[in-house]
């Protein structure tokens, strides 16, 4: 078993520029957030987009879609902006690949105190070596099918449809 | 489904006291870290032990498998100390409880800076929900079934055994 | 001698919002920075304002002089925005409080890894207790008397003026 | 003016090893620290000794010394563990070396969870550059002449002598 880690960007990904007063996206955080959590199991990284999910065009999602199609490890987890991960989630998962794919994310950013994204991380990693060839959203400390989930923007979390 | 986290202790939950200068345990934080992850599936937190692994004797292993044959709950996150994490996944493999148990620890204390433990603490809450009914001992990013299992102690990683 | 630490915002005081994704103003974090400095020096807070400095207008520069005018203690630390703190500075030291006055800030938030926060307010707090009475900004590891420096904004530092 | 910075080691500097889960030396955490701090004054790091405070000897005391003495910079901050911290500053007193020398250490290793470690740095730093030439105890925001402190173990913090 081995797994691929994508970046897309999203909250989990920003950091603070001290210049501008802003969060963007720099190098991604993830390899130092993997390194840190000591993995032994063949893990291999590819920064693809460092996008806020606001930002996310269809031509992204088909970028997303075809590094999965490409991936040599059929276990992968989408680091992604939680806004629109559930767009992204459908598109790969109507893409029908034979792989398990799980996206993730944070509320709060990785660098921030407070933040849920090595949790998330860890969460997902599991979730992408166990779960059957699809498509999931791992958040919250739990794991959505790709079409049975919505994001309450109000509450800040993730919610089953019916 | 819903998941109970049990303490015992060990490295993931050893606090600085600034007075003796000594890495030790007070109230755990794992009520802190799942509130951090904002998980939002029914978790019920049972501070069991607060022990060094390697000061645990068989009555203390006792007392974990008592807890996890009482426990409403049949997936079951216990955070041990990695010292002897093998040893109680064996008294708790024995005990063939039909539940889904599974034990995480750190390498470094959640409080200290680059800590695993939020991973470690993400990583096994998914194999809990996951894996079928056995005990798994879940470190380095990857899910050990209990009898094949050791820790590298030189290298300082779990290992698969033959 | 006594302390009084003043909060009127600033980079420093920023916290994280989930649901919105912006760094915006909460309760000040200033008394969990003063018990983790472990003072015994007696010391007052005073959450005045919770600004950027940006959007500091002259009213809001006079509430500043007027809380330090009030202030019992004759050392005060001010934690204050960057952008527009030589602009505050300069009120106060065309006020000839008679009192020590040391503004500081942060570049990067308490609550953002890597911050300078903490620094400062060490920094500030000696500079307060240590300076003659007039008005003083401590950054950078440096104390500039408040009509001989400015923000060098391209580079992110304090500097002296000639 | 610049400033000199040397380590001595000290609860400020312990780090974690994982693999004896012990607190212990490595390379010093002050240059990350005093880069964090965005320091624009010259600054010299010498990192001279890396003990525990219980472990410094009368020949220990004496290398700290000598470092004073041949410090090209007349300001120096030492970063020293609390336990001896005041014999050692007795040592350098004695000396009188026509420098100002400010000690100061933490309760809380820097790279644990709520560390004093890097106010005391900032606060250390101003006394230094802000003091009359003599030996000085910086902790818990007071600065401390040499023959008049002592900390009180029982209460982790260091007190004026009578």
């Amino acid at each position: 078993m081995s797994l691929r880690i994508i970046a897309t960007g999203g909250t989990f990904d920003k950091q603070y520029n001290p210049l501008t007063g802003e969060l963007v996206f720099g190098d991604s955080i993830l390899p130092s957030a993997l390194a840190r959590a000591r993995i032994t199991v063949p893990t291999r990284f590819e920064p693809l987009l460092a996008l806020d999910s606001l930002d996310m065009q269809e031509p992204h999602r088909h970028q997303v879609r075809d590094a999965c199609t490409r991936s040599d490890e059929a276990q992968i987890v989408i680091v992604h902006g939680t806004d629109t991960m559930r767009e992204t989630a459908e598109v790969l998962g109507k893409a029908a690949l034979n792989k398990t794919i799980v996206l993730t994310g944070a509320m709060v950013p990785y660098r921030i105190d407070g933040s849920d994204a090595l949790f998330n991380l860890g969460f997902a990693c599991a979730a992408a070596m166990l779960c059957a060839p699809g498509v999931y959203i791992a958040m919250n400390g739990q794991i959505f099918p790709w079409n049975a989930v919505r994001k309450n923007r109000a509450a800040g979390v993730f919610e089953q449809t019916d």
